[in-house]
């Protein structure tokens, strides 16, 4: 999941890393706040962050990730989870919160619950359903953190990280997010252009503005 | 993947609705092109942006998308994919592209392409691996909207789509993101709080900040 530009950043020599400064508890806990505003079909909010910080536990996290270096220089890495099936667990908690927030009615409320059930208990690839979302809230988490000054990488995960986190089989590690590590030098690689990432009107018909 | 504010909003009256305003071509290129930026492992950009304005063309993408209003009432609906296989023909444009940039050297791109060609032709779910990346577009698609002054509304996508507008089995509709109409009412429905998404240290460990 990485950019290639920092796939490419030269290693920092130990001279320039240094130590590794933390991050003010306060500060993370916004950007995690902020990262569970993303949106979400029927506001499951599907996404789970599992927030590592002991020294210990990033340096199994790293051995468990193929040995990435940006794991062990950042002070927090956040494993990005998607829980497959919130609607088993979390649909009335959701409801309940709409409610009170004065978001719906009671019976508004009844029509959602209905309309949720009978599309997410359908044979869907719940996997992929859970996974779009949680990358709406990682992408978020990662601005979030951008916005109050806090580098950030994105990394991607190992199954090899379940035993040694617990994590379940219904609970797909999307990413991992490195926060407070210092920023990857310039220059980017590039991206494609429009001409060849975006269409008109019909699949293969070139973009024009 | 509406949040439940949208699905929850009550269809504006036709007075309230009126005609849609267009949305200038140029600031819609510049959302795009926003949304390009996002990163992807090894700078792949599995990401492909179907931009549908003209009103017939929306008519159809409306009645293959269980009939939304907020389909019709947008001047611009993009139909977002996630290309699975862009390592087959884009590897070598965007090595290509990064070495004119000078973010690697040729040494460096032969060692990109031999850890890009070794991971991504394993019997990896190619469709999740290219949705993670995608999905980091559209919501920088809708935060650059956001960010100019364009209302963004995300909708689930169909598989109905795939003939009317052509689109291949080897891309995945991940959304479809409606841009310029008119803003959902407030209030939210709310969010589940930290103490319910977010673990510190191991699964299910309560978080502390």
């Amino acid at each position: 999941m990485d950019d290639s530009n920092q796939a490419d950043a030269p290693q920092p020599s130990a001279g320039r890393g240094g130590p590794t400064r933390s991050l003010d508890p306060k500060l993370l806990e916004r950007i995690l706040l902020q990262a569970t505003t993303a949106p979400s079909e029927y506001n499951l909010q599907p996404w789970r962050f599992l927030v590592v910080r002991d020294e210990r536990n990033r340096r199994r996290l790293r051995a468990a990730s193929w040995n990435r270096p940006e794991i062990d220089r950042a002070p927090v890495v956040v494993i990005v989870l998607a829980h497959h099936f919130p609607f088993r667990t979390h649909l009335e908690p959701m409801l309940e919160q709409a409610i009170a927030a004065g978001s719906c009615s009671p019976e508004k409320a009844a029509e959602i619950r209905g309309r949720a059930v009978a599309s997410l208990e359908r044979p869907i690839n719940h996997e992929l359903w859970a996974t779009r979302s949680t990358m709406l809230a990682a992408a978020r988490l990662m601005w979030a953190a951008e916005s109050l000054g806090v580098s950030s990488t994105m990394l991607e995960g190992s199954d090899a990280l379940r035993p040694e986190f617990g994590i379940p089989d219904d609970h797909s590690i999307c990413c991992l997010i490195a926060l407070g590590h210092e920023p990857a030098p310039d220059p980017t690689p590039g991206r494609f252009g429009l001409d060849e990432v975006c269409f008109s009107e019909h699949f293969g018909q070139p973009w024009r503005a």
